[in-house]
Formats: structure tokens, C-alpha cells, sequence
């Protein structure tokens, strides 16, 4: 694609050769004559100098640092984003249904729908102007897909669960599984769980993860939150607007997560606990109590060799015998 | 639904107007003229006093705190677990087989089986009467499906797998994969997993939970178990009668869980141990060693504000030098 | 099966009654006449020497207290690995196009490949000879399957990845969702994940593992390397060869993993790090720095009986005071 045109589809401030063209992105460090790569801040000043990218995009404060083909963007992560789609345009499968399809006389499908291979739309339900539903999906009797929403191949959609537009889920993933809720008495029985997920508009969901749908009220996921891979979301959680949620962490049942939230790798947040907006965990934290103050917070554990781990492994079984006897040192 | 029909359903003595109409559950504190809400004990005595339900289960104890229409049960919650399924009924898929889907002409179907879109049923596989299985799912040859057991959509069971009666399986979820069994020289040489998955009666299996089949011998998960969404089942592993597991729980290989074990979200149990009956882990605990005696336990880690957690994180890496230092100072 | 026609397959010395049968595998403890046993080294001599095995693989060293039908072999466990195996082959689909399943006019297949019911090929893929596609398989447009490749029912190849020869692949696995990459601007922008992931051969992969495409280069997983399931591999992670990881770990993105490691299970590793070859993990290790040196390494938390746990939570949360009282002291 030739720089000018680029420019136009950024709408950024360009100085350079608007016929000089690029193919891909690459980072400021190995970019080569046809990628075009971005820089975010001063710590990258080296970088910008000594690149061999065919074009950058910079902030206005390092525009002095930059030469050849310039792009000036108030936020440069950003506007790299917007080129890879630019770039590379998303390849979208064939509008219509697939003749492998199993689509209920009593769905709606508005215009633009592509449905694909083996996927099966229940009676009730709803594809709006657009949504894109991959190959093996199941959408269940009465859910709601909203406009230009895409789910990728073996996506459930449980029944009467609510996707907003523009939202894109990967592979595998459950939305609206039966929350774990039971009563003791000899054995286990199951409440049943009546409520329903409501996904808000740009949601993104990750491959395999599940979200539970609500005992009797809904689960509640807001626009703009983006979910990695493999999370579990258990029944009556709330999460705020654009929290980003990154792989393998686990929300129990009935917490509520503020918005603008950034929870790390593989975290884990026990049931019925509210964490209030701006909060950001590192990986592996375990949050066992209710966060009221944004900020950063963490709990892991740092990696030992064997052996010397195995000493502190000890000294951890006994801490409360050694505050004891610092206690005692001290009288 | 009138209160009199639903007590004769519960089985329960009642007071109360017997043609008052309740629509839903709810919690005591939040539930409206219309609501069914329920308190096990003491503490909720003033929620109970203060509420507007339309309804209430109360054990004897705290009849006399109760006003209105009330119902009196030995067990509360479970009344209420009960009266989840009798005021809104599960939505059962239509009997008979769709006609997109694919079976064996060696399958066994028995009468009011219910098979879904695309799913497909190998030879020799049995599905015993009343058994629903959704959309999307593959029971391979040689399965057992036991009466009324419910499968939804997407749900894998291995070759010769067996499910008793009355389980409940979320969508996602992978009953016999292959155990991770492998010897080495030069590279990975897989051993060969002969064994089964054999899944007892009133089993509930969440999302995306995978259990691995045995090596020689079967991993057995016994009668009444529920197990949450992205567990995983390692090969060989037996679970005891009523135990229950929260998500994103693992269990390494051949360890044994007793029954009646209560085991929190993301615990993490390694292979070849035994946990006794009566076991009950908090979130996030780390079980390298067996388990002799019944009660609770734990090891997750604090959560500090990250400025705390990094002076922290330096002194868990010291730990040994701080007990010689302790000890030092003793002499 | 014949001793005799077993230690020409295995390529082993043979000592015994050639014509004795075996039937299966067994350990060495509980094997009966019919069963095929081993042991690795002089650990299990006595074992060994009251053992009631039909036949026992073991080493040149321990030939002398072997009776009956021995194999005496360099490896016993690979030895064994072989032999289950041989003793109970796998048990194939039929070579052929499912009638169900939707397969492009412009893919590829070799000879002798198996299409399972319901799966779906796209265009552009390709299947070589003798590779195994389950039932309900998504291979994407571009996709490559090698030869002799298996995977088992409902599992998701993205476009353009590529899997070597001899790969086995479990249900519920995603090969190619998208990376989770992001910038903030009001609302998330996702980058294009243009990337693929590449899949060297012998590859073993877990049910429901997911591994992310790459952002612009591939995400690249070596020969010989074995997943157990759940594990979660984010965008431009490399794993070097022969390395085995257990279940339920998590890798974040753009993270090196040498050849030849043992990553235990639930392991989380940050992103953009390196671990250098020969890395032993122990299970729940939470690695947030690289590694530079080969050996084994943990940071799990040992496990407490409740009461202790909470004391000990109330000194994990003050180690910092705890170390200042002790420098107090000192001086």
C-alpha cells in the first residue's frame, strides 16, 4: 500500500514519499526498507535513529528524531493497530449459509449474515446485520448475535444469552454453560441456574474460555472488556468496561470487577468480592479479599534452584514459629 | 405457580395462603412480592424479619421470625435447589434423533433418547433411555450413555467411556483424551492408553473440563461428584462418592481423592498421592504431599500493593538467611 | 501375543518360553502370569524378584535376578512404551471421506487419509498421506497436515498452520486462534494477528490446549515437543525441541523455551523472557525472570493446616517488618 493512502486511512499528519509503498509491520529494531514500524516514546530514540523501516510512526516529540517516511500520531501504539488491519485486511468467510448449516425457521437472520459449515442456529434466535458465525457453532434457541459480531469456528452460544455488535470470539469458547451452584443434603443438587450472559458491544472472548451463565440474574460482561484465552467466568460475575483480562485466570462466582481493570496471566479471584475500577494485578495474584484503592497489585512467588527452595520451603511451614522467636529475641 | 402445589411438590409443611402465585427465587434481601426466598440459620434472622419476599423457606428454628406465606424444611437451601427445577422446568431438546445427525447402524438408542444437530454416535456405543445428547457431540464407539443423562452441545466422549445415569455435562467438555504417558530416549515414546473413563451415577461435569482415559486401569470418578468448568482429570486419577470441585482445578496423574473433599478453584494437586475423605482446600492450594486427616487447608499467598509485594518478593527469596540470622542472634 | 514374535518387534534379547503369551501391560507390583512388566533400575530388585509377571522387561544389570521370560534391554520403559503398542494397536478410522464430512474442491488430499464425520476442510489445506482428521475437525483454509498426522474429534487448525508428520492432537484443541494484542485509546484496538503457528513433527497436543498465531512472525512449537492439555500458548512463543509440558500451564507472549525442558503442571511463565535448554520446572512454578542456567527450579507454596495457614498469611504479609526487626536486633 503507498504511504499517501495510508496517511488518508490513518488520517495522519504524513511527511515523506506518498508512492513509496509498505507490506507489513515490523518492530523498530528489525524493521526492514518495506515494513512500516512505530515508536511510543524518547526510551526508543536509538531505535528510531539507527532504523532501516521504510516508514514510522512517531509522536510529535520525537518527530525530530525521525527521518525518511513519517507518520505523526498523538498515540503511535494505536495507530499501528489501525494499519495491521489496513495492511492486511481481515479475511472474512462468504456471506450467506452454508448448504452444511442447520439454521431453525424460527431464527432471524437480518442481511449480510454469513453462517458457516455444521453450525446450528436455534429457534428464537437472532444474527444481526453483518455477524459472521464460523463453521461448528452452536447458537442456542432465543440468543442474540449483534451486528458484525464474529464467532470462529466451535463457539457455544447458550440459550437466550446476549452478544452485542462488533464483538469477536475464538474457537472453543462456552458462553452460557450452567453455573456451579448446589445444595448439600446426602447429595449434591443443582439450583438451577436461570439467568443468562450479557455480552456488551466490541467484546472480545478468547479461545476456550467459559462463561457461566447467571443463577438467577445475569452474567454481565461490558463493552469494550477483552478476555484471553482459557479464563473461566463463573456464574453472576460482573466485569467493567474495557478491563482486559489476560489467559488463564479464574473469577468466582458473584464478583464483581470494576472497569479499566488489567488482571494478569493465570490470576485467580475468589467468589463474591467486589475490585473496584483501575485496578491491575500482575500475574498469578490471588485475590482472597475485596480491593477498594486502584493501582498495582501482586502475590507471586519468586522461582528458586531446587535446593535452595527446598530450604525456604521449610522456613515457610514455620514462619509463625519464627516471628515467634524474633518476638522472644526482642524481650 | 400457587404456594399450595408447590409445597405438595417439596414435600414441605406450609403456612401461609396456599393460592398466592410466587414466579422466581431470590435472596432474602433482595426479593420482591413475587419471589421464593429461603434462610438457613440464625444470622439471616433480621434479613428474614425485614424481608418482602412472597414467600420463604425456613428451617423450624426460625419459624417464629417468619411472617406470611412460609414453607418449613429440614434443609432449606436444598427446598430451594428443588424449587428452582419446579417453578421454571429444564427445556429438554425434542425426543428422536435430528436428522442431521449421524449414528452407527451398531449404536443402541433406547426409547426417549434424544440426539442433536450434527452430533454422531459410533458403533457400539449404547444411549439408555430418557438420555439427551446436544448438538455437536461425539459419543465414540463402544460409549455408555446411562438413562437421562444430558449432554450439551459439544461434548466428546472416548471410545468405551462410560457415564451412568442422571450425570449433567457442559458443553467443551473432553471425557477420555489420551493420558500424558510418554518414556524417553532420544525423544518422547508415547505408551499406548488402553484404559477407560468410568464416570458413575449424578455426575456433573462443567465446560471445558477434560478427563484424561487410564494408562492400563480406568480414572474413575464416582457417584454424585460435580466438577466446575477447565478441570483437568489427569490419567488413572479416582475420585471418591460426593466430592466436589470448584474450576480450574488440576489433578496430576494416579493420585486418589476420598469422597465427601471440597476442593477450591485452582488448586493444584500433583500425582501419585492420596487425599483422604473429608478433605476441603481453599482456593488456590498446592497439594504435593498426601493427605491423612480430614479438615481444611490452605497455602495461597497474600495479595500486597506492589511497592509492599517487591520488598516482600526480596525477603521470600532469603528466607534461609533470615532464619540463620534468627538463629545467630539466639546465641 | 507370542513372546517370541514380541522380542522380534521390540528388537530385544530374549530369554524364556518363546510360545508363552502375554496380553498386556502391567506394573511390576500387581502384574498377574498374562501380564508384560519392567523396571528401570536396582530400586525395584525385589520387586523384581517377587514378582509374578508373565514376562519382564529389564536392564543388562538387574539380567541376574530376572527368572522365567526376560527382554533384556537398554531402555525397559521405552521398551515398554513400544510394547503397548504392539500389543494392542491403535485402533484407526477407515481410510476415506466421511459422506458428512464438507470438504473444499480446492484442498488436497493425499492417499490413504481418513475424514472423519462432520469435519470440515478448507481451501487451500492440505492433508498428506496417511493423516488421521476426527470427527468434527476444523482445518482452515491453507492449513497443512502432515503425513500420518492424527487428530482426534473437534479440534480447530487455524488458516495457514502448519502441522509436521507423526503429530497426534487430542479433542478440543485450538491451533491458531488469535494473539491477544492490544492498544489503548479509549477503547481497545486489537492488532492483526497475521502470524501462523508452525507445528514441527511428533508433536504431541493436550485436549483443549490452545496455542495463539503469531502477531507478524509464526508462533513456532519444535520437533518432539509434548502438551498435555489445558496448557495455553500465546502468540510468538517458541519451544524448542523434545521439551514436555504438563497441564494447565500457561506461556504469555513472545517467550523462548529451550529444548529438552520438563515444564511441571499449572506452571505460569511471563512474556518476552527466555529459558535457556534443560530447564526442570516443578509443578505451579511461577517463572517471572529468564532462566540462564539448565537445572530444576520451583516456587510453590507448601500447604497448611488451616489454622497454621492463617498465621502464617498474617507473617507473609509483614515480612518486610519481620526482616526489620531482625536487622533491629542485629544491631
Amino acid at each position: 500500500m503507498k504511504l499517501g493512502e495510508l496517511a488518508a486511512q490513518l488520517d495522519l499528519p504524513f511527511s515523506g514519499d506518498a508512492d513509496f509503498q509498505v507490506n507489513q509491520l515490523a518492530p523498530i529494531e528489525s524493521a526492514s526498507a518495506t515494513d512500516l514500524a512505530f515508536v511510543v516514546n524518547a526510551s526508543y530514540r536509538t531505535a528510531l535513529e539507527n532504523s532501516r523501516a521504510g516508514a514510522v510512526i512517531v509522536p510529535e516529540s520525537l518527530r525530530q528524531y525521525a527521518s525518511g517516511n513519517v507518520f505523526i500520531s498523538p498515540n503511535p501504539y494505536v495507530s499501528y493497530a489501525k494499519a495491521s488491519w489496513i495492511l492486511k485486511p481481515d479475511t472474512k468467510p462468504a456471506v450467506g449459509v452454508h448448504e452444511t448449516a442447520s439454521v431453525s425457521a424460527q431464527a432471524q437472520l437480518e442481511e449480510g449474515v454469513s453462517i458457516g459449515a455444521f453450525s446450528s442456529i436455534g429457534a428464537g434466535a437472532t444474527i444481526k446485520k453483518g455477524a459472521c458465525i464460523g463453521e461448528h457453532c452452536i447458537v442456542s434457541d432465543g440468543a442474540y448475535i449483534g451486528a458484525d459480531t464474529r464467532l470462529f469456528a466451535r463457539v457455544s452460544i447458550g440459550a437466550n444469552c446476549i452478544l452485542g455488535h462488533s464483538c469477536r470470539v475464538q474457537s472453543g469458547a462456552v458462553i452460557g454453560s450452567e453455573g456451579f451452584g448446589y445444595a448439600f443434603d446426602n447429595g449434591w443438587h443443582a439450583i438451577h441456574q436461570t439467568g443468562r450472559v450479557t455480552i456488551g458491544n466490541s467484546v472480545h472472548i478468547g479461545a476456550n474460555t467459559t462463561i457461566d451463565r447467571g443463577a438467577i440474574d445475569d452474567t454481565v460482561i461490558s463493552d469494550g472488556v477483552i478476555l484471553d484465552n482459557q479464563i473461566q467466568i463463573a456464574h453472576n460475575v460482573r466485569i467493567g468496561k474495557n478491563t482486559a483480562i489476560a489467559g488463564c485466570v479464574g473469577i468466582a462466582g458473584s464478583t464483581q470487577i470494576g472497569a479499566h481493570c488489567q488482571i494478569g496471566g493465570a490470576c485467580n479471584i475468589v467468589g463474591h468480592i467486589s475490585i473496584c475500577d483501575g485496578v491491575v494485578l500482575n500475574a498469578t495474584s490471588f485475590v482472597s479479599q475485596s480491593i477498594t484503592q486502584a493501582g498495582r497489585y501482586s502475590s507471586g512467588m519468586p522461582l528458586q534452584s531446587i535446593g535452595q527452595w527446598r530450604r525456604s520451603f521449610v522456613v515457610l511451614g514455620q514462619l509463625e514459629k519464627l516471628l515467634k522467636r524474633v518476638r522472644k529475641l526482642e524481650q
